[in-house]
């Protein structure tokens, strides 16, 4: 495969990834694909002929809809897709099988299919055509597009992302609890696309009967031109909680959408069947020693049998320290509102048992950015 | 007084502003002041023929280095001054009759003297020999020079900048104590800079026990050209230590410059006498209800009888936490490592009592910014 690109093919798979963040809040659990088809024969520079991208699982994949736009004028074109196209028969066509009729002339593909077990075969397809293919171009950018799809497809779970909103002083809530408002309107829109984005929303049973929280995507804090379309699919709603303990009233069991009950051996049968009476998934899942839902088996099964890509953990600091302890948390979204709660306030993890420097969780902090009159710090934490 | 100025005006200010700078590390306790004299007569854009700065006190103030550079151009030239020229004869004669004495036609003064007993007076002199006086030019940025001499003329206390190094989780230590390099070089040669540039520095007896710290300024951690000039005068050491508890081997003790305790009332004059012999000097002030030292009345006698501009407070959560709950912090500097800590290590601030979201520290962010590895954010606690 020859590696080399022109300054017009970065130009076009560029547009290919503007088109494929359309699908951010919508194509999952499928990747979100962006497609261009572009002729060079009249146009040294190239003249775009057709433009999709992936809307919605069941609907047409980015390849296609460029096609279709593209018609007769796609034969010796170029395609850029952000993705490899697929080669298996799935809810739609193949779409290398769809390149190949329409007799494009190459095909330049951002990376390749993170599933290790159809990689490389839609590339083999497209070069058995006798389409010239070249591969690797702004990989970096198509991956930051797809990081559950990815995770899903190469670790068989979620891409986690945890997010909490502090004081500067690293505090969640006042002793109490009492928490309300700590951070602006302009952070929790922020919050709500970061929910909009993701498959589901985890959060502990704890959290919940705190804030009664609904966990859903409101429309009217997404300030998002599409938040109709976006809200019309909620994420899941996961609880952990191992004894059963979600009141019957949660707000969460009222929303659109389902509320999924993760639970280690239901202690009252009553209990679950008035839970499932009230709308509620409940799901029994093996327990780790100290009796609490295995953390890395849970998320496996999310990614399994719930198909969640991005999974974002909204939660108190027991979990979020659980998470952090058991590496599982891929990226780490900090809004830090600008006061302070002193010593006797609640902390942001909890991390018991981390008496010595040595036992530190170093983080690399990707990004420090004002939000409103508040601070979005996104950080990885470090694994070596 | 004229208040139009041109944009001459603003460019030579300007450098004014830049000569005063030079005198951050060396000039307390009196303030940095830099000064410009400009001929207009053959060049319509101005011509520099003079300048100078405030070095230390005990030296020339700005106008007369400037004057001096000048000599005889000096006659009908424009002097642009940052802060108004004296008219009282201390350790240098007035350097508002020396301005008139060599027949200047025009001073330009960034900000009056903030000193209220004797604002005005130099610009009354000035007037009186038939000088033309324009005020105000670039005001802010020469009070934004000069926190600490103002805060002394004017609130006859220092400018408090408090100090603190911390994980992203808002944790100083393990509980332990152990802290050690949670911050990297980078982080701490701004921490000498900021030392550099205080008259004082304060710390709890507390903190400098368990830390043993020497409390001065390391020439070789300075990053600064002129690092063994400043480092001569060594910035005070203020240790909080009500119960003559430092031990009489405490490092700070050995340093050079002085190292002061404040205490309420000595309870063994022989380790009082210990201390003295040590090196340290003593200084019994007024305790509070709880039997700690009144930190409102500790910092106005620093103001007065130390001529303290820019304290620097490095400490423990405790007093960290105490000069905020008084409102005597004017400036907090948070050295952010990207680590967690967890919830069982160091607070932050101790704030004792803060049980309700309603008591909660409000501040403004004024900058967030990389330094090496970690993240330093400048903060104003609000006031309102």
């Amino acid at each position: 495969m020859e590696k080399r690109f022109t300054s017009a093919d970065y130009h076009f798979m560029a547009r290919a990834l503007q088109l494929a963040a359309k699908g951010l809040y919508t194509a999952d659990p499928n990747p979100r694909v962006g497609c261009v088809i572009v002729r060079y024969d009249q146009h040294t520079e190239g003249q775009v002929v057709g433009e999709g991208f992936h809307l919605r699982a069941g609907e047409p994949h980015a390849e296609i809809h460029a096609l279709n736009a593209a018609g007769a004028a796609a034969e010796g074109a170029t395609a850029y897709v952000t993705l490899e196209p697929c080669s298996h028969t799935g809810r739609t066509g193949p779409c290398a099988v769809a390149l190949a009729d329409a007799n494009v002339a190459r095909v330049v593909i951002a990376m390749v299919d993170p599933n290790p077990c159809v990689s490389g075969g839609g590339i083999k397809r497209l070069q058995e055509a006798g389409i010239q293919v070249n591969v690797g171009l702004l990989e970096q950018d198509a991956r930051a597009l797809n990081p559950g799809f990815i995770s899903r497809m190469q670790r068989n779970r979620p891409f986690v992302r945890l997010k909490m909103a502090m004081s500067l002083d690293g505090r969640t809530a006042m002793g109490s609890g009492e928490s309300q408002w700590i951070t602006g309107p302009e952070a929790r829109s922020q919050v709500q696309r970061l929910r909009a984005r993701s498959n589901a929303i985890l959060s502990g049973v704890e959290s919940v009967i705190m804030d009664d929280s609904r966990l859903t995507v409101r429309a009217d804090q997404l300030a998002l031109d599409n938040a109709e379309v976006i809200t019309q699919q909620q994420p899941l709603r996961v609880i952990l909680d191992s004894r059963l303990r979600l009141p019957l009233a949660a707000a969460c069991l009222r929303e659109p959408g389902r509320t999924l009950i993760i639970t280690t051996e239901h202690h009252s049968e009553e209990k679950r069947q008035k839970l499932e009476a009230a709308g509620a998934d409940i799901k029994v899942l093996p327990a780790d020693q100290q009796g609490r839902i295995d953390l890395v088996n849970m998320l496996s099964w999310l990614a399994e049998h719930e198909q969640i890509n991005e999974l974002l953990v909204e939660t108190g600091a027991t979990l979020a320290g659980a998470l952090l302890d058991a590496n599982m948390v891929d990226e780490l979204q900090l809004f830090v509102a600008p006061t302070l709660l002193g010593g006797e306030a609640r902390p942001l993890f909890a991390l018991p048992g981390m008496t010595r420097m040595a036992d530190q969780k170093r983080v690399t902090i990707k990004e420090i950015r004002a939000v409103g009159s508040d601070w979005r710090i996104i950080a990885e934490p470090r694994t070596d």
